[in-house]
C-alpha cells in the first residue's frame, strides 16, 4: 500500500455537515520548469501525493497580482498545502524531507553532521552551481527555442565555469557516492533539472567527459524511479500523482 | 555563567598521558568579510566559543592549495570543529543553529513549518538578495577601496532592484516583526553583513528611505549584542572568543 500522509486529512465543516478531505499538497507551476521539477521529484520520493496547478510561464501568468500575492517575486513554484504556504522550490524541498522524514529516502541525512554537509552542497548547488547551469540553458537552449540566436560565446564562458565547479564534483564523488555521502539526499536531487537541459538540450554532454565518477553518479540518480516519474510529468501533462 | 558547550571536550592520548582538551571551533576567514561574519555572528548568539584563524584574502591565502583542500571553491569561511569539517557560511550557520537549539535565540524556529519559513527566507537572501547587494558593494565599495573607478552605473542599477527586493521585504516585515516570524533567524541574520555594507560604505542609505518598517527592522537586528561583538572583531582584530 502506497503510503499516504494522514496528517493532511482535516475535518471542515461544511454548513451543519462534517467531510473528511483528504487535503492534497498543490504545486504552483509548469512541469517542464527546472525549479518546480526539485519540488515534484522531492515529493514523489517521499510518496506524497499532488497536484500541479499549471501556471503558464510564457503567457506571464507568474507576474500576476493573485500569483504575487503568494509569491512576491514572480517566480514558480509555490505549495499550499492545507493553512500552509511556502514558495522557493528548495525550502520546500527541505519542508518536505524534513517533515517526512522517516518516509523513504532520508533526504537529509540522519545526524545534525549529515544534514550539515547535505546544507554545504546544497548551498554549493544554489549559489556556484545553478547561476553557471542556468546561463548555459538560457544562451544554448531557451533563446534558440524562443527563434532568437544561441548565444554562442556566453554559453561556452559558462560551459567553462561549469567544468571548474564539476571538477570539484568529481573529487568529492570519488571519495562518496552521493555528493553528501553513501546516501541519495537533496545535494543531489537538486542539481537534476538542471543538469539534464544542460546535458540534453544544450549540446554540452561533454562537460562530463573524462570524468567517471561524475558520469556514474549521474547515471545513477538520474536512473531513481522518482525522477523517472518527474519526466512522465512533462511528457504526458499529467497534473496529479497518487502513490 | 556563560554556556561552554561540553560535547567539544573530548580526551586525547597524547603518548601515555590523557589530556581533556577543550576543543574550541576554528573558523577560516577575514574578520571584515561578509561571509565569516554570518558564521561569526552565529556562533556569537549561540554562546560557542571560537577562534578567528586569519587568511588574508588580499594576498589570495584563499587560493592556496592546503586551503583548498578544505574549501574546493578558494573562498573563505570553513570551519573545523575537531574532527568535523564544514564549508558555506549559510550551511555552517544553520548547522550551529541546529546543533544548539536548545541555548540561546531559537535560530531556526521551534517547528518544521517555522523552520520552513525560515529557510525560505535564507533562500530568498542567498538567491535573490545577496547577488544585487554583492553587486553594490563590489561596484561602488570595493573597487574605489582598490584605487580603481566607483562604477556608478552598475551600482545604480543593482541598487534599483535592491529596492524592489526591499518592497517585498517592507510588505512582509508589516506583517511580522521579522522576517520569517515574531523571533529573530537565521533569515535576518544572514542579511546583516552585505548590508551593512550597502548601508555604510556605498552611499547607500536611501534604499531604505520610505520604508517604515524595513527600517525598523534593520535598527532592531543590528543593535543586538551580537551583531556589535562581529563589528568589534572587525575593530579590533580580536581572534578569540570566549563566551
Ligand atoms: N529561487 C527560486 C527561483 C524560482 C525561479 O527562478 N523560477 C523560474 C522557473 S524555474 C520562473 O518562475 N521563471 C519565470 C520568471 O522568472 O518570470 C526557486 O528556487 O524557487
Ligand atoms: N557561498 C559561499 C561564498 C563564499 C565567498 O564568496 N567568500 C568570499 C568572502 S565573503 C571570498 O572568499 N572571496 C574571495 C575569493 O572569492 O577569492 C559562502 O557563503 O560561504
Amino acid at each position: 500500500m502506497p503510503w499516504v500522509p494522514t496528517s493532511r486529512c482535516i475535518l471542515i465543516t461544511r454548513g451543519a455537515e462534517l467531510d473528511q478531505i483528504a487535503m492534497v499538497v498543490k504545486v504552483y507551476g509548469e512541469a517542464r520548469a527546472v525549479c518546480p521539477q526539485r519540488v515534484i521529484h522531492c515529493l514523489v520520493e517521499k510518496g506524497v501525493p499532488f497536484e500541479l496547478v499549471h501556471v503558464e510561464l510564457d503567457s506571464m501568468e507568474q507576474k500576476r497580482p493573485e500569483f504575487m500575492e503568494k509569491q512576491p517575486f514572480g517566480q514558480v513554484p509555490y505549495v499550499v498545502d492545507g493553512e500552509f504556504e511556502l514558495f522557493e522550490s528548495r525550502a520546500i524541498a527541505r519542508y518536505y524531507a524534513s517533515k517526512y522524514a522517516d518516509y523513504g529516502p532520508s533526504l537529509l541525512g540522519r545526524t545534525v553532521e549529515e544534514r550539515a554537509k547535505v546544507e554545504q552542497w546544497m548551498d554549493v548547488e544554489a549559489m556556484n552551481y545553478n547561476p553557471v547551469a542556468f546561463s548555459i540553458v538560457w544562451n544554448a537552449f531557451i533563446l534558440p527555442a524562443r527563434g532568437l540566436a544561441r548565444k554562442e560565446e556566453k554559453a561556452a564562458a559558462a560551459a567553462r565555469k561549469l567544468e571548474a565547479i564539476l571538477e570539484v564534483y568529481e573529487k568529492q564523488l570519488a571519495k562518496s557516492r552521493y555528493l553528501a555521502g553513501d546516501e541519495f539526499t537533496l545535494a543531489d536531487l537538486t542539481h537534476i533539472p538542471a543538469t539534464r537541459y544542460v546535458v540534453e538540450n544544450c549540446d554540452m554532454a561533454h562537460v562530463m567527459e573524462g570524468k567517471q565518477h561524475l558520469k556514474a553518479w549521474w547515471d545513477n540518480i538520474t536512473a531513481r524511479p522518482g525522477w523517472k516519474k518527474v519526466m512522465e510529468f512533462v511528457e504526458t501533462g499529467a497534473n496529479k500523482h497518487q502513490p
